[in-house]
């Protein structure tokens, strides 16, 4: 899928850019978004469940009230505050000069990659990682310290602590601590209390993607924020409990790095309270927030059970995966070793059923060429049945061909 | 300003980033907007001319008939096919698969760096730039081959070709053409072909940043993009014509770079469609953007006119200036050599008012001490001639100390 760009046709581009390709996300996107299509492929919130109208009242009284509604100014410190709030009910505390808004979670950490990373240096990640953290590091072409990870009880940590004490000093370690993408584990207390540690004694930062966090159906534990203020960079989002279009999140950091992260966003697309910013804060002020929650959490644990099932009534016998308690993916592990890539070929075209294959969130370590994410947020309970059957009737016609 | 973090306090950062300042513009901003302060500082849009009410109505529409309004999506093809008709009244041709869009012109800039600029490579850019630049290229380290530029007539095309002729091969060239910030001047037609002619012979891309070119006082002159399609990168943005909250801009390019470019904004901040993107949509469609547009002209123009009349009362015979045909700024140079960077202090301190100092947008070449710029489109026109006559005041007692 590499498209080169030859030098009649256009100036020379940066060396890391010359050979980009195109994601394997974009390449589904296009593909599973295509009407015909039924999607278990991309992240996607439910899209009937948007409070569009609270929203859009919101967005008017902010426009009726507020002669700066449209204006370039600071970022909203009564966000900034509400935010704070938010965190507390996870179990963080923080202060309003810890929380810097950002244009969504991808923002957050391309902005920490730029404050951390330098060309050629080191970073931790395990060995299945979101995307768009392989992307964000692609232009420093950094050495990747990949640990292993697993459905069952997430990044390997005995692997992390071996390399700290071998002496590596990564800019950062990434991880997705709740709803893992695209593993949908989440990890245990214990876990990340020895995480966080680790983070501490070696002085390795770690940043904790959270986009999934608030989306939980158990109890939850607190993020590794709550462990340490110091070691935890913590990256929230709206996306995912609000509206993805909306391009809203934050960082909860040490204040010491605001200034920093205020400069290199100003770089990126000035740092200026956006009107987004704003009408989020008259929804959460208006109270609409906490029932939306309560609203994803109980919509999403149906769908997320009804997959379930359906697959206990497809797979049974054919493949593994987990019981998320967080998030919106479940990881399935097909018994024998087809390759998930193949599958997805006939799933598209016999089947017009879409899933992202393992490989995909692939980086370094053992290939997964046998595994699937499976998003259970964006379609309807039967759909999702509709969806699982579709896919183990492919799965069938592969393993007799 | 430089804040230095401490190993004891958080991890180390990247090496850039270890001396990162507070831009000047930040601090201004902090100061300026002091609400005791008239400011003619910063280039804010007239707050009290934003169609609030219209793009409320606008938004709300979206809400209420796009199921998929507050969705990830792909960007808004409606919006780039707007975009087209809107170039086009600018004398531009290009076709909807050339346009890309962004969040602002800041991040259009942001993204051509990374995807033309290797670390420690080589741009050309004027001895007075726009701030904005200089904290994109910040990272890279660039050499920065900087060449003279005036209110009069602009970039020095001697010098850019000197430069090109004796083999340097900046990955970019960056000027305003219309409405240049910091110095007010739009470059002549003769010099727009000049300039896209050696671009052309030398194969090195312009980056025509343009956020002010649709905001003109007299007959425009169609933009570098106009006379070439491949070695001009153009820049637009919604942010002065419409509103800068909104976050919204475009690019104009060749279409082989859009896919390079989704991809290095997948990994800024998702390159999704937004619903900001939506709702101007809408607010284009619904007809308002080109009455806007002319209201803008009318009252910036009467706004330009009565600084150039408050300078010529108050400070005929101490300095010089340019009569902007776009944009909304005038750069003003005092006749003596006393430094505006002093004249700054004192006006904040003892007249309450504020503008930005010639040095600040210095990348090179001869310093522009006794030099500020001066905007009027934010303040109407009865400030605009108190904050002149008290800038007059501070000027009198700097000259008599």
């Amino acid at each position: 899928m590499t498209t080169v760009i030859t030098s009649e046709e256009t100036p020379a581009l940066a060396g890391w850019a010359r050979s980009i390709t195109r994601s394997a996300l974009q390449v589904m996107l296009s593909e599973a978004s295509r009407p015909d299509i039924l999607s278990l492929a991309l992240g996607l919130p439910a899209a009937e469940l948007f409070p569009a109208e609270a929203y859009g009242r919101a967005a008017v009284h902010v426009l009726e009230t507020e002669a700066n509604a449209l204006q370039y100014g600071p970022p909203s410190r009564v966000l900034k505050s509400q935010i704070v709030e938010l965190m507390a009910r996870r179990g963080v505390a923080c202060r309003e000069e810890q929380i810097f808004l950002t244009a969504g979670a991808q923002q957050g950490v391309n902005l920490l990659a730029r404050l951390l990373l330098d060309p050629g240096g080191s970073v931790m990640t395990e060995e299945l990682t979101y995307t768009g953290c392989q992307q964000v590091l692609e232009p420093y072409q950094p050495n990747v310290l990949s640990v292993p990870t697993s459905a069952e009880s997430g990044m390997d940590l005995d692997a992390v602590e071996a390399h700290l004490r071998s002496g590596a000093r990564p800019a950062f370690i990434y991880t997705v601590t709740d709803g893992h993408n695209p593993l949908g584990v989440s990890m245990s207390r214990e876990k990340r209390e020895r995480l966080v540690n680790l983070a501490r004694e070696f002085r390795v930062p770690i940043i904790e993607d959270d986009p999934y966090g608030f989306i939980h159906y158990e109890a939850a534990t607190p993020p590794l924020r709550a462990f340490d203020e110091n070691f935890v960079y913590y990256v929230g989002s709206f996306s995912k409990i609000l509206a993805p279009a909306l391009r809203a999140g934050w960082l909860v950091i040490p204040e010491a790095l605001s200034m920093h992260l205020s400069i290199i966003k100003e770089a990126s697309d000035i740092d200026t309270g956006t009107f987004s910013q704003r009408a989020i804060s008259a929804f959460i002020a208006a109270g609409h927030l906490d029932g939306h929650l309560e609203k994803l959490r109980r919509e999403y644990a149906a769908r997320r059970d009804a997959m379930l099932a359906s697959l206990g009534r497809h797979f049974a016998g054919g493949a593994r995966w987990n019981v998320p308690t967080s998030g919106i993916f479940i990881w399935v592990e097909l018994d024998s070793d087809l390759s998930t890539l193949e599958l997805l070929k006939l799933a598209l075209e016999r089947e017009r059923v879409a899933f992202i294959p393992g490989q995909v969130f692939g980086v370094g370590g053992t290939p997964r060429a046998n595994c699937m994410r499976l998003n259970f947020s964006h379609p309807s309970s039967e759909r999702i049945e509709e969806g699982v059957s579709r896919l183990a009737r492919c799965l069938s016609i592969i393993e007799r061909a």
